[in-house]
């Protein structure tokens, strides 16, 4: 048995590998392959115009937005994001809260000025930065609302009238949002989504040409829109898989409810690590993400040891990114809660064995 | 039984199709789908590794070339090529042989000049211009080696100094090449390479940050070049299944091997067109392509009985596009050769029925 704690491209449900092997061999009894169909076949637009519906009704989105299926992941929106709606001359605010932010501010001063609104970079980003001021005449304010490597999360999303824009990659659709407080959503779709090789764009149709710039066609929010993420030939495969992805979501009751599962498997590991004397948490405790649980060993001997122990017993990805060091266990939408009770169970056995 | 002579995504293997359905419940026996690997494992690296390999041998790309493996089909491409090897203010020669050429010549007029050596639109592009001539100071020549839309293919590439670049989305795999005669070549993978999502990229080492520009990381080959194409997370599932499919060509006796079952295809094809009283082909015999077989009828009222004919006998994506009409059979490295004998069987069964 193995329990896949990797931080991404990441677990999805069972259910959802088997249909999606079926598919491969034998895509909605078409008698052909999900690979081999057209994406302009009347199935394939079928199953956009149902993933599209399921990330609205998912998420709630209200009217006003464009729901856009690309490619590049999250790394090519930290570009496309200022091309689109940053104009020349103009500022966009940032909050660097860890090596995903610093990266999207790093693309972003390519296409105008940026303002670093606050940054925990000093703390080796081990808290979310608080009671900073978004200047008004910013044109948008960006925030990474899960630092996947640092394992922090931000739950009190500012009030301000600058249209707010967030990575979700690491969290969406694991919570409850309000779409409405947002002007721009992006996500590589290799946690919560589906499989790598898609990124969703979730955006207010008023920022669409925000920046006036004369943009190359694929980098152009505007073309995706008007040709419902079928300008070119998308990322077929990915797209249906994440189909089946959603799908299963809807049937487990939806956002609402994988959330409070979500809490519930991040409390009983967090519960875990403040308790065993081997381990500590290094994140502001309010900050603690839901969906990436980093944890140190009080004693830093003990990390091979420890990593061995666990990998014996089924445990994978658990390593922690290098910029941090020991361990991080991403616990997203389709790992079980019997998974994280496994692990609980591994760290209580070898901090008994070493007492 | 079906017969998929679809234009993209199209036919792959069925040895491949089961051997991508195996990875996707359980990969090379990790007791993981292919779909929650990271694309840091070393499992996934050795992947990233063999199919580098495999394009280089079964291409033979001599040293001082890169090939990465990047998103965004041919059509992100069209801008990528201008955005790093054409420089401020030079001029870039295009051959306007298709819709798709003239996609990238749209797409390349952002960032430079362009230089249209030659167009054969005046004829819908039933033919590929020959005798045009290169200016010397040229960044570079691009050409579309096979016209997917309109079914021509250009089997012999200029003579110049000037660097050739080449879409070759649709045929690339599927003849022999001498890669020293290009500067750069790029493909959509879904067409002979595997699934939708995988863009491949071959590029001159030393035509890499020609323009100058400073670029996104996205889109720089520098950057994909410097970090084996996993600066970002690749199209992990797409990856793998190219690879699938390219051990299969490699099999099957590589691409010489292919291109004469290639020639056989076709040839046999484009007899019965010219045999056959009620049907015709709309291009120029000697540019006709190997891939896509574009044919009409003699009489347009025949179109849709044969349509219906045809797909009741189990033929699918024969439809010609819009902007042809009539009929294409995509004939592809996978498309066996009984899939044309079906094809040939029912335009002669056709044709007795309307004597």
């Amino acid at each position: 048995m193995k329990y896949n704690f990797g931080a991404g491209p990441s677990i999805l449900p069972q259910e959802v590998f088997k249909q999606a092997a079926e598919a491969v061999l034998n895509f909605n009894n078409t008698g052909l392959s999900i690979l081999e169909i057209s994406h302009r076949a009347p199935e394939f637009e079928a199953v956009v115009d149902e993933i599209l519906q399921l990330v609205k009704d998912l998420l709630n989105i209200p009217e006003g937005y464009s729901i856009l299926l690309l490619q590049g992941g999250a790394s090519l929106q930290f570009s496309m994001v200022p091309m689109n709606i940053l104009a020349e001359g103009q500022t966009a605010s940032y909050l660097d809260s860890g090596v995903w932010s610093s990266k999207a501010i790093k693309e972003a001063k390519l296409f105008g000025n940026v303002n670093i609104v606050a940054s925990s970079k000093e703390a080796n980003y081990t808290y979310v930065p608080r009671d900073y001021e978004i200047p008004a005449d910013s044109a948008y304010f960006h925030v990474t609302s899960n630092n996947t490597i640092f394992g922090t999360e931000l739950f009190d999303f500012p009030k301000t009238d600058v249209p707010i824009v967030s990575d979700m990659s690491s969290d969406i659709f694991s919570r409850v949002l309000n779409i409405a407080d947002f002007g721009l959503i992006y996500a590589g779709a290799q946690k919560n989504m589906g499989p790598a090789g898609l990124t969703l764009v979730i955006v207010k149709d008023d920022l669409i040409g925000k920046s006036g710039r004369k943009l190359p066609s694929m980098l152009d929010y505007k073309i995706h829109a008007d040709n419902k993420s079928l300008y070119n030939t998308p990322a077929v495969f990915s797209i249906y898989a994440s189909l089946l992805n959603l799908r299963w979501l809807k049937a487990k009751g939806g956002v609402a409810q994988i959330e409070k599962e979500n809490i519930a498997k991040s409390e009983a590991l967090y519960a875990e690590i403040d308790r065993n004397p081997l381990f500590k948490g290094p994140c502001n405790v309010e900050d603690r993400s839901r969906m990436n649980v980093c944890f140190v060993m009080e004693n830093p001997e003990l990390d091979k040891p420890f990593l061995k122990f666990a990998q014996e017993r089924g445990m994978v990805g658990i390593k922690g990114h290098r910029s941090v060091g020991g361990f991080r266990a991403s616990i997203y939408n389709a790992l079980p809660i019997t998974a994280v009770h496994a692990l609980i169970d591994v760290m209580q056995e070898f901090a008994d064995n070493n007492a």
